[in-house]
């Protein structure tokens, strides 16, 4: 039996939802571990690891084992943290609000509406100006950079004394990789990664702590532009989500908390509908700046985003992704000196594709799909030596220093590999006049050549992809592709997961357009006709699309943008077949590496559809109970003393009208929400004060507004011993019309109803409408398909 | 009062819900047309022409008028239609349904989940398959034709006969017209226009009666093929997105209720749900195959059809689309005998566009939101007098025969007008050797030359469309475009909503096209600096969205196809800009095209949000009440006669346990749907019989999914009087967890509810779970937000 206290130790039931701690708290911990009582009728023998157990039964060791254990349990993905809150998408009702909306004209609606615009206009403008800063910055210190080497190069070569050279070029990228990994370490460890993981949960409807925030940000920005400066294996381009995102919660709020600024404006936009709403068109102005994808940055946050589809939202995302693809362009292009050209719409662009050079033919198509699948083959590799290295990582290299020293490593061996891939290579290529390249280098080739392996290393990875896309055939050879190849995909796999800023798309293009381009190398010497596999750049084309599917299992979203950043239509078709045999390849080995971090981060996390074979689960399986429930009059003491009690840190309390009889579940009236109840303690909304008149004033939704988002905690609110006698109204303040299902309700059918309204809490009710339990999203987020069927994570205190 | 009692009889409320007629017949259809009793604490005079009164009041005449008597209304905009079914895109997940999910295996679901794709690419490919032959055979008609009267003309030029031209061109018109209009008056009506009206509505949850049937479609693509061959100012492009939408129903459902075939494969899509998700991939198919813009076409279906995102639905219609423009460029380029060359991924493409020709800068904007704004006006123009021209055709023109000859007539004055615009015009051009004009025609011009005004005239649109962009500055003179843009105008608005299928996107995009290069001709002429003003074609383009955008109003996915028919995503912001300003200057002056054609159809069509002013009102003001009801085991009797009664002509019945008293409210305990009643009926499931063991069978889901879509009515279905005292047992099949709501939710919260997850009826249920209405669809579509406020338009039996 200690063992089974164990468990409840580790994963006692406390989270958005509120199963009350009454009984003896072994049994009801252990009942909420997620195995129900068992139902009559209900065959729930399908799911994998979960057994019922009736609560008098005996629970016998050998039993247990088939429950699964703790120790059985090493990694924490086998764990939902409750740490996380969620976001409440779905309006709260409440009577404040619905005054204040029957107040409002319909000049009233038009200018909030007007003001979205703006807001989004914003959202667009800041976002590609950020772009363009880190753009900018990046070409400029990477000049430098590879300026100083090249000389030294240069020079050393004649002298002989290469290490030198080596010395140098490692010791610059590991100051600036050091600078990057300090800020990010030290300061805001969530600016860390490309933080697409994380605006994927925050989309989802998961409240990752400070990952909007203007610090993180700052750091985000400063240590991107260090880390792709720094020479790691790294893009630009991920990190811009996550920067336009910030940038969006910022601006929609109207007020800044870490400046301590509020501007008074757009006062309407501040809770988590609207709030949300902005972050997805922050993350599409995003994508869009990044890779010049206006309608895939759109679908970016569709998809990861849309429940509900609302076309006056998505026209307005759409409407910031231009504006930030435009803004982008039109910097870039002043800064080029070319005011007006708008080549540049993203921060990498595949350069533009003759129609000619993409022509395909039917029987190419095979051979695409073939290609998919070694993307989907090398992606799971990817992954699944990432997430060992990560599990690692967590295990031994938690302090900030140890990440600053290992980033630094990394960035000191980018720099040798580099330099020994590049020294040791005598693929001398002639240097023609129209050559593309910023930083030739002669090295140990004839006068008029240069190294073509330095093409690939000795670049930003955006020109070395562009380089691969589009130089003339006969650029590189095979034996410099696959080196090449076999060291960036360790070198990117090793980097992703460091403690700096820093994307994971343009390596993943890298090697794919590396492997690509040597199968269109290598394909004229199997085949007899060799004229038809004419240009190799498609195929370097097809090979990043193959890869960068294989590792980030994007599906519709990662198409467009693809489509899009080559401006070619005609190739939507291959790409779509690439990047779907890449996921399907990769699913069947492992996840795709976003859903891995996020795993790892055991964050409860709602996917898009219930699991296929979960049509026998009811919500009365899957809801917590019993509930925590509110009266309508409600005693402060009783209140103050259930929000404090750290064990249940429920967020979402029915709010219940009791019947005569007392003692079995009262019929729901409403729902109110813990940030809800600390704005009325914090503002002693009592039923005694308000008829003492003294004092009191009427609370509006402003004061809840201005609490939002960083609502106090409990324990900082101080209620007085006569204060606790005291009582609260809580009707006009609760949503009166929350959702509710019965309890035979289908797992889907609830899941549905989540997605599609963004749902936080969901009141299962009897046939009286008696409150007999509440589902939250981490009750939804428990359930998935794995290899052997349904199975339920458990959720945990971590 | 004997006016009451007529409005009474002309807008009996009958429909999908199910008020009861109790009470006095006058009193209660007068309570049923949307004037609620009035509730304390509710204030509802705001709204327009809604007033609220007691049932006790007396009815003075005076009052009457307030209410918008019958004399008052004398267009069927201001009713909507009872006679449209909803469909149900919620699943009932009653016992037979939950049964088969839990007995399929995961394996299972994953068979379903891949026939799903192999549908959507059948889809896909028929629909580019269909693309093609209306292409190819337009073009073989046109040339045909086109030949034919150059070689009269040339002849009649030398004898000065040119009367007899006209006329042979005139009478050829006519004909492939007659033989277009005969075969839509007569043998199909639902396929004249262009279809997209209708999909809209049957993707917004509408059945419009036999829109996706086999016959539909052969008319509809004979239709197309006629008219256009026939030379009217239309557009082969919206017909496309018709005959995608009814491909997709026939194929999903394997079978063909017309030809009376069943391939018994895809039994499991024979429901309202599957079927509407298989439409919009064709309709998104058909988009793809008009304009080679797959990802406009996801959006197009999106934007019509989708309330709750799915993402692996998403990702399927995007297959669909890629698959049907695939299939429609690989074709197309075999029959113009260049296999593999994929230049035509649409039925209009627009020509590449070089980037140098579409640069735009930063001073160019606000004169291209100038073209929008003109866009706007000139669609609002075109829609009021289309309008105008709808009422007078269903007032005047509604015999078939009549129909056809309205149709031949306006085929002879479109020749008429273009031979005398032709003969008219002295506007030579020199015939260059890169000329792209299939029929150049010489007239009266000198050798070598060619008469500019038959450019635009005599060719199929297409190709004028393509002159317009790409021919080079100086091809036309301005006199020439302003005469064109004039007289084509007038044609295009007089053709849209003849008896003949035919879309408007092409003629829009024509009109436009010409004033935009005529705007693009003039500019130099006003400015100083000539040379900035280089390229008439850039305009030409943007004239085109705009007139486009203020036709039919559509936003995003317009944008979309625009980008890619045009395949440069640079110009995305300046079109989404002129598309927004053409909406947001057109709607201030008349709806869109479509909108106004739905709206004439009196179709109950839910809109994407709940009116913004409409927070005042709650489920209690919309839903309809009391309610008709069945109890658990019903009598059949009972059920026949509710169900034959027709005036009352419900779809949805709330099924309940009645209490003990009896006289209050019973408890909601599930839902059953008219069409499973039926079903239930004709195989005579009731409980004596299934007792007697005799004849009885268990009824399994794949009864219903046979009769599906076209159930029996109840008339045809034999009950005998022995029969009629039976009983039924409702508990196996009705949805024991119908969606419910408190009467106090708020209209958008309700709104909100329906869109999302695609809702029929919504139960508005009291505080202990006891049926107090039903709201429906049609509920919710008599809400919109007109001049003055929120208008509620009534429900008529028409």
């Amino acid at each position: 039996m200690a063992n089974i206290t164990k468990k409840v130790s580790w994963s006692s039931r406390a989270d958005d939802s509120n199963a009350t701690g009454e009984g003896t708290p072994l049994l009801n911990g252990f009942e909420q571990l997620g195995y129900p009582r068992q139902q009559s009728g209900e065959s729930i023998s399908q799911v994998g690891r979960v057994n019922t157990v009736d609560m008098d039964e005996e629970i016998t060791s050998d039993e247990d084992s088939l429950r699964g254990q703790p120790k059985e349990i090493t990694h924490n993905e086998k764990l939902l943290s409750l740490k996380y809150e969620s976001l409440d998408y779905d309006n709260s009702e409440n009577q404040l609000f619905l005054e204040e909306e029957r107040r409002m004209s319909y000049m009233g609606f038009r200018c909030l509406e007007i003001s979205r615009w703006v807001v989004c206009g914003l959202i667009g403008f800041l976002t590609g100006l950020i772009a363009c800063f880190i753009d900018i910055l990046v070409e400029q210190l990477a000049g430098l950079k590879y300026r100083a080497v090249k000389e030294n190069i240069v020079k050393c070569t004649a002298e002989g004394s290469l290490s030198i050279s080596l010395i140098l070029w490692a010791v610059l990228n590991s100051s600036f990789v050091m600078v990057g990994a300090i800020i990010v370490a030290f300061f805001e460890p969530i600016a860390g990664g490309s933080g697409i993981p994380q605006i994927k949960c925050y989309l989802n409807g998961v409240k990752i702590p400070r990952v909007v925030r203007l610090k993180t940000l700052m750091v985000k920005v400063a240590g991107v532009i260090c880390s792709v400066a720094g020479g790691l294996a790294v893009g630009k381009e991920g990190p811009m989500i996550h920067s336009g995102a910030v940038v969006a919660a910022g601006v929609s709020q109207g007020r800044s908390t870490s400046l301590k600024r509020d501007f008074k404006i757009f006062e309407y936009f501040r809770r988590d509908t609207e709030k949300r709403d902005f972050v997805s068109a922050g993350a599409a102005a995003g994508v869009s700046a990044a890779f010049g994808a206006p309608v895939g940055g759109v679908l970016f946050s569709l998809e990861e985003a849309a429940s509900y589809w609302n076309q006056m939202l998505t026209w307005r995302i759409f409407f910031a992704s231009m504006i930030s693809t435009f803004t982008l362009n039109l910097f870039l292009s002043v800064y080029h000196n070319n005011p007006g050209e708008m080549s540049n719409p993203g921060l990498i662009n595949f350069g533009s594709f003759d129609s000619k050079s993409l022509e395909y033919k039917l029987y190419e198509i095979p051979l695409f799909i073939g290609m998919g699948a070694i993307g989907g083959l090398l992606g799971a590799l990817f992954n699944t030596l990432n997430y060992w290295l990560t599990i690692f990582r967590i295990r031994y290299i938690h302090r900030p220093c140890l990440q600053v020293m290992e980033a630094m490593l990394v960035a000191a061996v980018t720099a040798t590999v580099s330099f020994i891939m590049i020294y040791f290579s005598n693929d001398c290529q002639p240097l023609g006049p129209d050559q593309a390249e910023d930083y030739p280098l002669q090295l140990f080739c004839a006068d008029g050549e240069y190294n073509s392996m330095a093409t690939t290393f000795f670049n930003t990875p955006e020109r070395s992809v562009r380089s691969l896309f589009h130089n003339p055939p006969g650029s590189y050879n095979p034996l410099t592709l696959g080196m090449f190849t076999l060291t960036y995909f360790f070198l990117a796999c090793w980097t992703y997961g460091l403690a700096v800023s820093a994307g994971v798309f343009i390596p993943s293009l890298l090697i794919g357009a590396a492997w690509g381009r040597l199968i269109g190398i290598l394909l004229p010497s199997i085949s007899s006709s060799s004229s038809i596999w004419a240009d190799p750049g498609k195929y370097a084309l097809i090979g990043a699309a193959a890869q960068l599917g294989g590792i980030v299992r994007m599906t519709l979203s990662l198409t467009v943008i693809m489509i899009e950043a080559t401006g070619n239509v005609t190739y939507g078709l291959p790409i779509m077949l690439v990047l779907m045999t890449a996921k399907i390849v990769g699913d069947y080995f492992e996840e795709g590496l976003y859903d891995i971090h996020i795993k790892l981060q055991s964050v409860p996390f709602v996917h898009s559809e219930a699991p296929a074979t979960s049509h026998w689960l009811t919500a009365r399986e899957v809801m917590s109970s019993p509930v925590t429930s509110f009266n309508r009059i409600e005693k402060v003491g009783t209140i103050v003393d259930l929000l404090s009690n750290t064990s249940t840190n429920h967020n979402g309390f029915p709010v219940v009208v009791n019947n005569a009889a007392g003692d079995e579940p009262a019929k729901l009236c409403g729902l109110i929400l813990r940030s809800q109840l600390i704005v009325l303690l914090k503002h002693k909304v009592f039923v005694e004060l308000a008829r003492s008149k003294l004092t009191w004033r009427k609370l509006q939704l402003k004061d809840f507004r201005d609490a939002y988002p960083r609502f106090p905690p409990i324990q900082s609110i101080h209620v007085s011993q006569d204060e606790r006698e005291c009582m609260m109204d809580l009707t006009e303040f609760m949503n009166p019309t929350p959702y509710t299902v019965p309890q035979e309700t289908s797992l889907p059918r609830v899941y549905k109803l989540f997605r599609a309204l963004g749902l936080r809490h969901l009141v299962v009710v009897d046939d009286s409408n008696r409150v007999v339990g509440l589902v939250t999203r981490k009750d939804l987020a428990r359930y998935h398909l794995g290899k052997h069927g349904l199975e339920e994570l458990q959720l945990a205190q971590t």
